[in-house]
């Protein structure tokens, strides 16, 4: 190891890559190209580059939403190198745009840091705790002269022996916000150093928590809470994915409940890691997310001869400024999705973006589901063995 | 939506990119760079394709590794556009890299398919799980037949009521293996049918359980199975990480323990999903894959003056070929790593990679939890606010 | 079965069991002591009786408190057949009572009943939601009328497709409180529904959730919520608990964290559940809720040369009135802890309560902790083949 | 406290209850009867005895079942003090009596201890791992020495760092079998320690895992495992249910799926914890284990006009001889349910209690999901009144 260069020692990335090259005997031509210039990323998006991945970038849809900021015909960009996904995301489009009643609704639960501070003991935390509660306005206020971003909106606290877990909640406009909220809480834990001299062990606590699967984000939510449900007659359900509502009705059942339960999961839905994975891949999202992007409920009903059919992911951590979301070829995926809207606010474009999400998903449920039940035995064979899941 | 052009008809992503800027009246332009050529990828990786993401592509290293397959020092090429991630692994590197008695060790839990069938009720359920244990070496041999990558190791079941869950468990060589284990898994349940007119209700019962977290895979395995550890003298814990073993610890039980239970996560750790992310995006993998990647388990003990960590991931799913591991950036990356191997029989490849994995893990862990712990109130602000997590 | 005799029809527990005797041609004179009359439970506590079941009582302690409520020292009425149990946590609260900082704090999270309503779809989920806010007086005002005892705390809803769950929050005063919670609950269910038209699917939706463990109730707490702390010299641990405080800390680390990560469990605690059976048989608790009781984290930590533990018990549905608290020989169990306490008011009595058990628990963890720790395996054998966990 | 007398140094309950009652000035008459002898329980069941918990029991059935080993019409000891339980146990019988293809089926996964040993690292870890499977014969021998009644049937183990956790898997014949398995695994450590010179941190590792609700359970079963299973015609749901079988589908599907998942729970079913403590209390099981009976999985499905329901509860733990089991009034309830049976083997009688334990617990689910499903809201309030849940 000795020997090995240290390539933060070169100023380039092609100057890194050919050193690359020549140590290792390889070429990296491949990586070479890039939309991106290295001013572009360094010292924002990465350092030591040497290049640029490339994944294909296929596209789904139209999908035609009426949400509440998202409202229009949309395509679905998506990258991935998973063969089968945007057709079948695409088919799922088509039967969700001839479907009735097709709805998304967006929360947005908040960014949140949940930091671990240590105390003397029992009656010092509820001290502490007490404190917090009194101080909320004077904590809000320090916290929101880091970003004009940024709204605490409140603050909740769990208590363990010595140590005191504070769950700092944050509006954070378009922005994803990890970084803005950990710089917000780094100050009121100053602040709270200054007044009360209780010391932060870790601002980031794992009860934030970020990039883990869990019931906390699981139930309080944490960046946006997306839903889309959709009605769809038999005769759709027949024609665009060749199978009945009572058959999906009957995979759904089985895999999304009793599947999932024996497996215990967190996940009782069909495969939104996929759309999700692939959406967040073209858009500049933290791909880490993806994680929590898998936490979800799919329901399914028959009502008289339709299949209604609804999507639930409580987790979704997401924004349309900043991180990787202003690299070029990101950039031209969100204009695809009309990101930025000139016609909506500051705050109002990542809850469009988690519109067209929810969308997607649903479409991405329904083509699953509907190819799990048409699964006649004769015909699985080819029909899966060139696809995938 | 009527007006809307159907993307799927036009021959060629040029074409598609063509309609799609005239018909949005945008420019994509910074998509229309790639490095592989649409018959590369299309009908394998992806449909309707437009272009190409672009993820910026850094460098961290070297890491010296003495695993069973990965032997030398290793340059780690991330595709994040996360800022500091790239810094904070090559921090991890170093440390890990001056520190004692690095290890990485790999098992292979195999990819795993989880079907459900339905039968008469709890005795039919018997009847056929018996059916499935008496009939393991004809069944192996029909699933073999679809691939000669494949080996059937294992049949795993669970019954409730009606329905009968069965794990087919497999060694898929180099493969991430998710399809050519699908295809066999069809395989066997149109035999099942045909000799007990058993019906396969759903190949994918989410028993497997693919690409969403879940306490099956946390104690039972799939995919891989990795673990690295190392020992640190307090004077590197120091000098690289700017802080002390105790405090590390201190974190760590904190944070990776009492948070993580506090949350109900399935991730006991700081943050393995940065790092899967960025390698798994870099070399290929499956994204939706980071989902499992997340999970696991990082321990930190004192040793006399020393840390001592190691780090768990129980559900590594990975492939050295196949999917996006074929594309010419991905494949760049590999070689990066010294992958394809020529020294490495089949099914080789794979357990280097993930002994890379590993270490990269470790690496990763290691910095931020030193991070964390270094981050005395003063200047934490400075210090995080240019960062992340 | 058509020969089987209807033991509904006869009037009384003897003559219930007399039939009983001569039909299954047995001897049943074991459960025919009671200190209760038939009178004093039938229609109440129990329909079909034919006598009691008796478990022996022992007495732990005595344990010196400083609570809120419970202020002296305690006698511990455990009813149990585990031998060990008694003279377990007896050691424990030798330990405690030796210790500095020796403190329980209770808070009250509520009683939860969870009932689930059918709407059209999401648009009127929220509608629905919005209604439930605006109305919360309204139906606040309803609720508490069913009972004197009652106070509905807040309101907290889930929408998934067509269905909204929907938590009410109550305080109870000293009485457990599912039932009068069930009963306010429905008459809310049937404004909702005249005013609505909103039909309540069920008005226990596993959303309150009842009976099992669950991690909705572990991060919002359901019942009390309790904890308590201690710090033992190493002296004490060492004369007491025949260890050392690095021992338990290091049985701590492997079994409560490393160990119940492993195993995904909620309990990340030694032995919670039996102490909280014992005592909740012999107070007349009921013991499905011994299920929830097993929840909680226990964390210890060096200071200096002492050992420092606490325990965390989020979900303790507990009583002090109503139910199996009133019967004689429960009675008597309560008395010995001062339980009615004619100095406490309405409602405090089941805090003493809590801040009793959290003592207790306590107590049984450092027992159980110290003896894994002690465990040199020459004694082991010994020691534990005539003990228990 | 330092007044308190030690209650330890008393000969007789009689005389720790004197003693008690003069100290507290308080009356104990109600927990002076009892049907046990001081003798029958002092250093087996109990220290520092002072007396008898009563606790009501009713009598539920009969139900017929046609099992393995519980071949005829069985009357049900229940003992609980929550009104309605018996009632509502006993329609369920009726019901279930009434229902077609009644089964019950039971699965032996043994009794666990998950001791954890401390280890140098990952690669002592592999090597102690192979050689617990080397010598897996020999270890067997080791503890099968240590009772007739022990059969070690496997070794599961798992490594984190440092730590290796090792799940040894035993056949305790009629018994529980917690006691004799720690001494077995005692005996296991002291000769992994002689000849490994391993030291084993904890016997008892949160590895087995033990009165805590865990999914490593849940997943692989500790105790029995217990299914059953019934097909209700819409005659049946309609006489003895008031209710509906697509009524009782439709709460099935939103409380045991959709709420059970929004709440993260082990438990998908309506009310098992309610039986299992019952059966528990009256037949001297280990009242902690109650915990473990409230896991499992309720499925229903509408199969033509009738209603198929079965119930899963993967983690039983329970006994026919020691422990409880053999105090007088427990025995009466064990010869209720015609145990032990002359019929039967050793080892087969707990078979017949787990299978009765199943016919119970179906009966019990039946009816209060019929409860829920017939709860129009006009009668909710006058009919859950006076009932519970």
């Amino acid at each position: 190891m000795k020997n090995r260069i240290n390539l933060k020692d070169f100023n380039s990335a092609k100057d890194r890559r050919k050193t690359l090259e020549k140590e290792l005997g390889i070429g990296l031509s491949s990586i070479s190209h890039s939309s991106f210039t290295e001013d572009q990323v360094k010292n924002k998006n990465i350092e030591n580059l040497i290049g640029a991945t490339q994944i294909p970038l296929g596209i789904a849809g139209p999908l035609k939403i009426a949400g509440k900021f998202a409202q229009g015909s949309y395509y679905l960009p998506l990258a991935t190198t998973e063969g089968a996904l945007v057709a079948s995301v695409s088919r799922g489009c088509k039967a969700v745009s001839l479907g009735k009643n097709f709805t998304v609704v967006v929360e947005d639960s908040g960014m949140t840091r949940g930091a671990v501070f240590k105390v003397g003991g029992l009656h010092s935390a509820q001290e502490f705790v007490s404190w917090l509660k009194a101080n909320f306005t004077f904590l809000k206020k320090i916290a929101e002269q880091t970003s004009r971003h940024l709204v605490l909106q409140k603050i909740e606290t769990e208590n363990l022996g010595k140590s005191v877990f504070v769950r700092f909640v944050f509006q954070t406009a378009d922005a994803m916000g990890m970084n803005m909220v950990t710089k917000a809480v780094s100050e009121i834990a100053k602040t709270i150093y200054q007044k009360k001299k209780i010391n932060c062990l870790s601002l980031a606590g794992n009860f934030d928590i970020d990039k883990k699967p869990a019931w906390l984000n699981f139930i309080k939510g944490r960046g946006k809470k997306v839903r889309a449900e959709v009605t769809l007659s038999s005769q759709i359900v027949n024609e665009v994915l060749k199978t009945t509502p009572s058959h999906i009705q009957e995979v759904s059942y089985h895999k999304l409940f009793l599947g999932s339960a024996l497996s215990g999961s967190l996940g009782f839905n069909a495969h939104y890691a996929n759309i999700i994975a692939a959406l967040f891949a073209a858009t500049g999202q933290d791909l880490a997310h993806i994680t929590e992007g898998s936490l979800g409920i799919t329901t399914t009903e028959i009502t008289g001869q339709d299949l209604y059919l609804s999507i639930y992911l409580p987790n979704l951590v997401i924004g349309t400024v900043g991180g990787g979301t202003s690299l070029p070829a990101q950039k031209d995926a969100l204009k695809i999705l009309g990101i930025p809207d000139p016609k909506l606010a500051e705050g109002e474009q990542v809850l469009k973006f988690a519109e067209i999400l929810a969308g997607a998903v649903l479409a991405g449920e329904i083509s699953l589901l509907g190819a799990l039940a048409a699964n006649d035995l004769v015909k699985a064979h080819e029909r899966l063995g060139r696809g995938k899941r």
